[in-house]
């Protein structure tokens, strides 16, 4: 089989992750959270979404996050842009990527969009043109590129002539996105064998949520197509709105044991990475579902119960030594 | 990327998973979940262990569990097999195969079976030759083929040396276990191309825990050199008592989306699969950590919410109209 040397990591915790968690985590901790992830050796960052606030009102404090988080310059920071609109307030704030959505499925982009595919391509195409002046790298991202909750399986040929358009409209990449998590190896093999036909493996991206456990084996399956950049989120953070029970994105540190065991290299410092984990989990108030975040989460706990009976001793070690001084000074 | 048309699962849920479970599952509640996997269309069912009770108390029933299950003819039942005192036990109660065990890390071995890997041959060749004379099938499980809590990665000459051995001893099939659930696909193809060199892949299974979230991803790699034979568990069921934070076996029921996804046959029946899972989780009073488990049953909850407000309507609406009945019955 064949293992690439690097992988490219977009952690899109602060924004996939965020975007679709029940309540709001205060602006001060999503800063504290993004410069921890900076410091993690992470290449690229997606921050948040500058879509407007009554749509995703986990991410409102867009604009304040972008100017408060502290840049790293080996992190490449993005953010998600649905028109000019957005594109203004995140070049104010500070991007060095934009990244453009839009769905693979006709339903499905006229639920999350509001627009038909064909309506949706001039929207973009104006803020592509906006971001390439701006000297600005633009991804863009399609969704449901496998199954679609309204219309189940979507056709390649749709898949492809999307790609084709976003190319053609100046995208620099394309993130292809099982947007419910719902995809297996083969259909991974199925369209990346159409699409490396016509687009080079440089330029795609594989954006996979783990609603059934498959996004792993499906990141295996397109590393074995030459495919070295992905998306994850920490802790496997996140769901989908549209589908009860549909998980976050792939997690990030289940991701990164893959990599770091294979050994292929990420830049990721793994310690780092789990602090980061943790420090969001404690803020999310619940576990997350990274099977390698409830590893360590667990191990701290058997160490915990272990440290606190000889805790304990040392407690009752201290009183008696302090009253066996206080008898000892009297009777002296 | 190859993909097999038949895949093989044996659910050992009912031995390695719940002989890993904190609680006992009283027996009659063992017996209906073993009938309710039988009617599944599984092909093979591992119904418990027949190690003295003192080592796994969780399954100190074995022999009332052998009497009372009802035996499905399309079915084979097979049992974890210690020694001869063991095998008399369960030959007395009926099994179709025999599975003995040992590790392919010396100092695993010596923990989990008190005996050197050396002296647990003649062990397991007097239970094989007697189990063979009873024309039983007999597979033998190698644990610790890849990395061991103790000793770390397990060098694959050991192995092969242990698969060797018990091939000469008489086992039919050889199960390879990632007991500690950490083995990346890498590892998966750096031993089976060892092991495929010597021994037929048909007569190799895998057996993943699934700690480390990279079961599936290493069963799709097993796949691409011909195995087509895995060891999992209802739901996820499990741990080990050696690891802490360490999963159950990969989840039948994420290998079986896996493979239905893919087209791939198993003779099992998903909906009956899901009525067993949740039986056996409501047992175990927790859930389950199977991410297909997980989707159904957060279905199940949001479904409920939305019966409810109509289920309340409905009998405020029956209220109203029998105070209405009994309104007019009075004034007529």
């Amino acid at each position: 089989m064949h293992w690439p040397d690097f992988v490219h990591i977009k952690e899109v915790g602060p924004r996939d992750g965020l975007q679709n968690e029940q309540q709001f985590i205060p602006t001060e901790d999503k800063v504290a959270w993004i410069n921890m992830l900076s410091e993690t050796g992470v290449k690229e960052i997606e921050f948040s979404s500058f879509v407007h606030p009554k749509w995703i009102p986990a991410l409102k404090d867009a604009r304040e996050v972008g100017r408060q988080i502290k840049r790293n310059k080996n992190v490449q920071y993005s953010a998600l842009i649905p028109n000019e609109k957005g594109l203004e307030h995140a070049l104010e704030v500070g991007i060095d990527k934009a990244s453009v959505f839009m769905s693979a499925s006709e339903t499905h982009n006229k639920k999350n969009i509001n627009k038909t595919i064909d309506e949706t391509y001039p929207v973009l195409g104006n803020v592509i043109r906006t971001a390439k002046q701006e000297n600005k790298r633009v991804t863009g991202y399609v969704s449901t590129v496998f199954d679609c909750p309204y219309e189940g399986k979507i056709a390649i040929d749709d898949v492809l002539r999307v790609i084709e358009q976003l190319i053609e409209l100046g995208v620099d990449d394309v993130s292809l996105g099982d947007t419910i998590g719902t995809a297996v190896p083969i259909q991974v093999e199925r369209l990346l064998e159409k699409v490396l036909y016509y687009f080079p493996a440089k330029n795609i991206i594989l954006h996979f949520h783990d609603t059934k456990g498959m996004a792993i084996a499906n990141i295996i399956t397109a590393m074995q197509y030459g495919i070295v950049q992905f998306d994850s989120s920490l802790g496997g953070l996140g769901g989908c709105p549209y589908a009860p029970g549909a998980a976050g994105n792939v997690a990030t540190n289940d991701l990164l044991y893959l990599l770091n065991e294979i050994g292929i290299e990420t830049g990721i410092n793994s310690v780092k990475l789990a602090e980061a984990s943790t420090f969001i989990q404690d803020k999310i108030g619940k576990e997350l579902p990274s099977k390698n975040l409830t590893y360590i989460s667990e191990k701290d706990k058997v160490a915990n119960e272990k440290v606190q009976p000889l805790r304990k001793r040392e407690i009752i070690y201290y009183f008696l030594k302090d009253q066996y001084q206080k008898i000892r000074n009297k009777s002296s």
